[in-house]
Parts: structure tokens; sequence; C-alpha cells
């Protein structure tokens, strides 16, 4: 056992409270300080994500304290991908194989688990309502700001972690040293949050096992299921341009628009007008930066080292993967905060970039190529070449949801399966043309080539 | 003649300066704000680059205004790169063609000549010592404490250019709203300034007309000359590292690692440790960010917009040709400044990525590459292509320094060229071979494919 340490954590959303409790565990004192107030008193504030996809990834770290169980009670999975066309048709694409799942959370919820589960330590202490206003990151001193009280609280942590999310103060802070990498970059479209309520008499109006998307080339709609029947719809939008969130500005042209784009979901939103008027618009950034941390003193973990947009449902699981990471990391832990806050980041960074461009990528084929048919029977055709080659080839969206595969890896083995199919698709016109003995050859030929597709035996 | 402006511009710099008079011979009312001291009254404060390289952009621009000749007056042509190995030996390899050449310039004298003539434009006021402390974009209302008196000035210009370099206030003050693209991003090198001082009896020490090298792989020292028979020399050296300028610490340090690896400079500079020990690290920083400007009102220009690391000495060059192609867009200006600066913008952003992209990919390659004889031998078949297909091989050096080709252009075109070199160079040994046959039947194939191949033809 390594010396226990006094540890604050700013930010107590998902990643701060469920870093609280694996640091807990292993014997260091903890403060956990949220901006916010207590979201078990409050109602949560608006213009934040209500459900978030939850996976392997994810759960892996939700086990390694216990709760997985008691989340899944509340989650509601998700098999697959289904899609609304422009005449209301549907059709539905499995996101891996029979039994894999992803599943749509309550982010109040989860994170409320959490929390609950934090302040039951005897070793966490909670504190809501503090905002960080300074950082001395030379000698690890923050200054935070009671908003109860307006009192300037001064504190002094041997560690500090900045879990505060995408626009987080401590890496601004961190930030105003020279040498340090940063970017934010900002997709041309915003989203906006709509409900689909329950049916009159209880339960779901559309599939409650899917993901549903309204793929329309420009733009896009997609719906999560909760738990109490209502799904929660997200309109991706340009911010600007003839169609877009400036454009539409009365009822009558919020009418047609929805009429005209997703006709079947409007008979389901009664509050159409009402939210789309009254809710924000939401901004869809993807942020890097290196380093990480400041001379084993301070370490930014989830969102705030790595925010990504959010079309690979990754963002949540990603940052719970960190602290997967660490926890590994702290199991043959020498001492050295600062030789494992370097070893964790250069590890860590990789991976944050290689989902953050995946998130973007998978932006792309969500609102374009979904509706195309071509897209379509190449996904079919994948999965066949999954089925027949189980050990050499792992669709990407399986290595990305379903594997603890390095995201970097992913990336790149995703890169190579396109390579391949660029040279297989022009062989096939259907389903059935996948069992043609040219195609079969030149599979096993390219397979041959990619040695490198291994993703099991090579990278584990 | 379109409507006459009140156009503040923050920084007095090169590019400030310089925009100051262009927009003035339009007959635009212009305050030049500088937050340093003037520069002609008061030394030059320290850890800048005290020479810079002009080439054929920069001087398109001085030409615009009258001041070609006389600047060339105080400039010294560089003819080619002289490498130094680490016994002393020399090799030249010229830039172009004979006369093709890129010049030495003092930044401070270049700036005092731009200032001195702005001053004696009626409609530019000069004002010196002023910091710019807050900007509300959304008005263009700026304020400017002023650093003799310790006043606030307020002013409210109809149009506002931030010509305040890499660490532009302008732009940090802009990029407060959101849907801000940004990114900086570090070398792990940093610089040092040193001299090589006149001989005794006056004159250089070197061969004045060369850009002075010694590549050592994983740093290297150049050297350009001054007017007055001095060298100024840039040592870039890791930040960190076994050998770097953290690991130098005492002057039998410093002598024993110039001994080692640039005996034959060491002879030549008699300050060596006074100068090294006393002369700040400059780091190495390129900033990108997107858009410029906002809403017609303010504009980002030069480094404030598009910082480039030194090593294609485009720098100041990529900032007046912001000048030059801002200027055309004048001549056929309706008086929309919105949609002049988003036409600028959109033009510009593509070649100024380009050329922070071409910087450090010239960092590595003067880096490493130029002391390796392979490297050396394709720089000769390469210019012998060029002689061959002067309208369809334009080497991207000459493309860079020595034309107006869009950078955006010379780097694709580069990568091409690359692409053609990778084929061609495994069938030569020495620069004879170029006249095999193999060599030009392979070499007129690919430059037949390579329709693209074309820079004048097509661009121009």
């Amino acid at each position: 056992m390594t010396e226990r340490k006094n540890i604050a954590i700013v930010g107590a959303g998902l990643v701060g409270s469920l870093l609280s409790l694996y640091l807990a565990k292993r014997g260091h004192k903890i403060d956990l300080y949220e901006r916010r107030p207590d979201q078990r008193q409050f109602a949560e504030d608006g213009g934040r994500s209500i459900n978030l996809a939850l996976s392997d990834r994810g759960w892996r770290a939700l086990r390694g304290i216990g709760i997985e169980e008691e989340v899944r009670q509340v989650a509601v999975p998700m098999h697959g991908r289904m899609m609304h066309d422009d005449k209301g048709n549907l059709s539905f694409l499995p996101y891996g194989k029979e039994g894999q799942f992803i599943y749509s959370v309550s982010r109040a919820g989860l994170t409320v688990a959490l929390v609950n589960l934090a302040e039951k330590k005897e070793n966490v202490k909670l504190h809501f309502n503090r905002q960080l206003t300074h950082l001395d990151v030379r000698i690890n001193e923050l200054q935070l700001r009671n908003r109860d009280t307006e009192e300037v609280e001064r504190i002094k942590p041997d560690i500090l972690f900045g879990a505060d999310g995408a626009y987080s103060a401590v890496r601004s802070e961190m930030h105003k040293r020279e040498l340090y990498d940063y970017s934010q970059s900002y997709l041309e479209y915003g989203y906006k949050e709509l409900t689909i309520p329950p049916a009159a008499g209880g339960g779901w109006q559309l599939d409650k096992n899917a993901l549903h998307i309204w793929p329309r080339g420009n733009y896009m709609m997609i719906a999560l299921p909760n738990i109490d029947g209502s799904f929660t719809c997200t309109l991706f939008f340009p911010h600007k341009g003839p169609l877009s969130f400036e454009s539409i500005k009365t009822e009558t042209q919020l009418f047609a628009f929805f009429q005209n784009s997703f006709a079947d979901a409007i008979l389901l939103m009664p509050d159409l007008a009402q939210e789309y008027f009254a809710n924000p618009v939401g901004s869809l950034v993807t942020i890097k930066c290196f380093p990480w941390s400041f001379e084993g003193k301070a370490m930014l973990i989830g969102d705030a080292a790595h925010a990504v947009v959010p079309f690979y449902g990754q963002g949540m699981n990603a940052g719970f993967e960190d602290i997967t990471v660490l926890d590994q990391m702290l199991d043959n832990f020498t001492g050295d905060w600062r030789d494992l806050f370097e070893r964790f980041e250069r590890k860590r960074k990789p991976d944050a970039d290689a989902i953050a461009d995946l998130a973007v990528l998978n932006f792309i084929e969500m609102r374009d190529k979904v509706a195309d048919p071509r897209f379509l029977l190449r996904k079919k055709i994948e999965a066949k070449i999954n089925e027949k080659y189980p050990h050499t080839w792992l669709p990407l969206y399986s290595m990305v949801t379903f594997s603890d595969l390095p995201y970097s890896y992913a990336l790149e083995t995703g890169r190579k399966q396109d390579e391949i199919m660029e040279l297989v698709m022009p062989h096939i016109q259907a389903p059935e043309d996948f069992g043609k003995q040219e195609v079969q050859d030149l599979l096993h030929k390219l397979l041959q080539e990619e040695e490198r597709l291994k993703p099991y035996s090579k990278v584990k």
C-alpha cells in the first residue's frame, strides 16, 4: 500500500464521482468539489444531454465498484439502429452479434447513484456549490468560491484531479503556463433536445429497444428510450444557413420543417413547438490537449482532458475507461505520482485522440450514409466476414463498443478494413454475392496480406 | 471609391504598420496602436528574432507601397544553404536558379522604415505604449491602457484589425465567444539567439551570401548575415532531455557541447557563454484559428491569425501576403466589409494552414536531412527535372519562396512530387544517372500521369 494522500477532485459529475470511489477504495482521503448544487435536491440545469449510451467500457468501470447490476435495472438495452426514412419506412441495423447491446441510461440517475455511493464512504467528502476561481498549479493551491456564502476557501491538496468537463476550469488554469498544446474545434452543427412522451396508457410509442435515427443528409434526429416510457430526441441541425436553427423562427416554419422531414415523429411530439423554442441550442466541440498532468500534482481526466462529439456514444465510456486504466496502473504503483501521471497520459492520449476522430467520422456516417443502400449492404457483408473470420475481422463499431481494444487500435484497424472493403464491394451487388468464389478468394488473399487484422491475438 | 472608415489597427509591428500604409492609400483614417514603446527611441526588447528572411511574397507587398529598392539597400542576399558538417566541411545547396535569392533583413530596421512611412501619412496616427485590456467585439469597443499615464482610453472604430502577433490580445478577446476553432501546438524545441561578430578588420567571418546551417540530427544551429558584418545565430535545441537547454547548466558543459557539435563556429563566438546564459529561450508555436473575422467589424491578420514556426522563413512573408490578397480584394470592393472579410478568410485560411504545416516539415528537413547524401542527391535530381521540365516541375522550395502560387497548392504539389521521387530515386545512385534512358522514360511516364503538376498553366 502506498502513502495515503489528500486528493481533491474538481467536478462531481459522472467521471469525478466514479473516480472518487476508485481512489477511496485505495485508502486516500478525497474531497469532491462541484460547481452546481446537489442534484439530489434540485432539478438539474438545462442544456445537458438527458440520456447517454453506456457500452462495454463503461460497464467494466461500473463493475469495478460493484454497481453494474444496480445500474442495469434502470438501463434500456438498444439492440441496433432503427432508421426512419422520409416516408416513415423503418429498417433495422443490429449493433453487434446476438446479445450485444448498448444501453440508454439517465445522466442524472447515474450521477445520483454514484454520488450516493461516494457519500457513504468515510473517506470521501462532498462539497457542492463550490466554484474554482483560481489555481496556482506550481504549489497546487486552489481557491474555491462557496456559492452559498460567497466565502472563498483555499485548499492545498497533495493531488488534484480536474474532472470538470469540456469547459474545465482546472484546464484553463493549467493552460496559463507555456508549452501546452491545445485545440478546440466546433462542428457547424448544434443540437436541441425534444421529447416523445410515453403513450397515453403508458409504455413506449416507438420500438423501445433501438436507437432511432432519422438521417436526412444535411441534418438528422435521433431518439433514445428512457425508462419511464418516453424518448429523448436530439435534433442535430446546422447553426446557420438556409435550413438551420437560425432560419427557423416561427411555429409555422417549424411545423413545415418537421412535417416535411420527420412526418412520423411529429405525430408523437405534442410539445414540439413549446420545447423547440424554450430549449437551448447546444454546440458540438472536440477538445484535445497535452499534457494532461502537471508535475505529478494535477491531472485532467474525462471530458476535461478529451471532450468528444456524441456521435459514437463514447464520451462517458471513454471517461470511465480513463479510470479503469488509471486503476490498473495503481495496481503496480511505486508511489511516484509524476511517473504515474506521465505514463498514464502517454498511454491514454492516442486513444483519446482516436475516439475524438471516430466520433466525428460517425457523425458523417449517421447523417449521410445510413440512408444509403450501398452502405447498408456493406454493413451486411462486414457482418458476414466477421461471422466467417471471427478472430480476424471484428467490425469497427464492435471494437469500439463491445471490446476493450484501444480506441487507437480500432481506428487504425478500421482504416485497413475500409481499404479491403473498397476492393471487395465492387464485386458485390446483393448479400448473396458474398458466397461467390471470386469474392471468397479475393477476401482470403486480402486478409492474408493484412496480418495485423487480428485484434485479439495481437493486442491482448 | 467606397466610404472612408475609421480603422484601428492593434499592433505596429511589420504587418500592422505595412497594413496601415495600404489602407491609408485607400483614403481611410487609421489609428495604429502598439503595446511597446516607439522602437525608434528605445532599444527593442529581447527574445524576438533579430533578422528575418524576406522572399518574393514579402518583396511584392513592399513593392506595392514603393519601398522595395529602399529595403534592398540594407538587405543581404542569401544564395543558398551552406551546410557545416561536424568536421567543419562545407557544402552548398542553392535555393533556386541563378539569380533567385532570399534576403536577410533586420526586423527592427524594416519595422522602423515602415513606421516612419506611416508617420508621414496625414491619415495615419501612431499611438505607442497602448495595451489592449478589453474588447467588446459585438460593438467594436476597445479599452486601451496608456502605459505612460495609466489612463484607460475607450475607442470605437468602424473597423478593427488585430495585427498583434502570435500571442494576440485581440484574438484572445474575440476568442471568448463560442464556436471559435483554435489550436496551439508547440515543438519540443526552443531557440536561443547568439552572435558571430564582424571580423576584427570589419566584414563577415563566414560566406555572407548564404544561410549557414549546422545540422546535427536532434538539434541544429543556423546563422543569417547582418548588414554590419555580424551573423545572428539561432540554436534550435530540445527544451528537455539528456542534451537540452535544461541539461546545460555550466560554462564547462556549454563549451564541451559547442566544441563537440559546432567546432568551427565556436572559434568565431567570443561572447558565447555570456550570451548563452543571458539570452532567453524562445518557444516555437504553431497557432491556427477560425474564423479570423467577426461580423465585418474585426479581423485578425498576420501572426495573430496564423503563427508559424520559423523554418521556412515565411512568417513575415505570409503576413505581408495577407495584405497583398486583401488589397487585391479591395480593388473590386462593394463596401460590404462582412462579405469582404468572409471571402478573405475563406480564401486565405487553407494557405495559412499549408505554410504552417510546411514550416514544421522543413524543420525536420533542415535538422535531419540536409546532412544526408541521398537527400542532397535528390535535390540535385529535382533541379535537373526542373531544368528539363520548367513548366511542369517547379521544386517545392521555389513554389513557396520564389512564386506567388498559393501555399496550399505548393503543399499539395510537393506531395505529388514526393510520390514521383519515391519511384525515381531507386534508379539513381549519382547525378549522372539522371541521363539514363530508364530514368527518363519513367519520369516522362509519371509526369504525364500527373497532369496537375503544371503550376503556372493551371493556377495562374
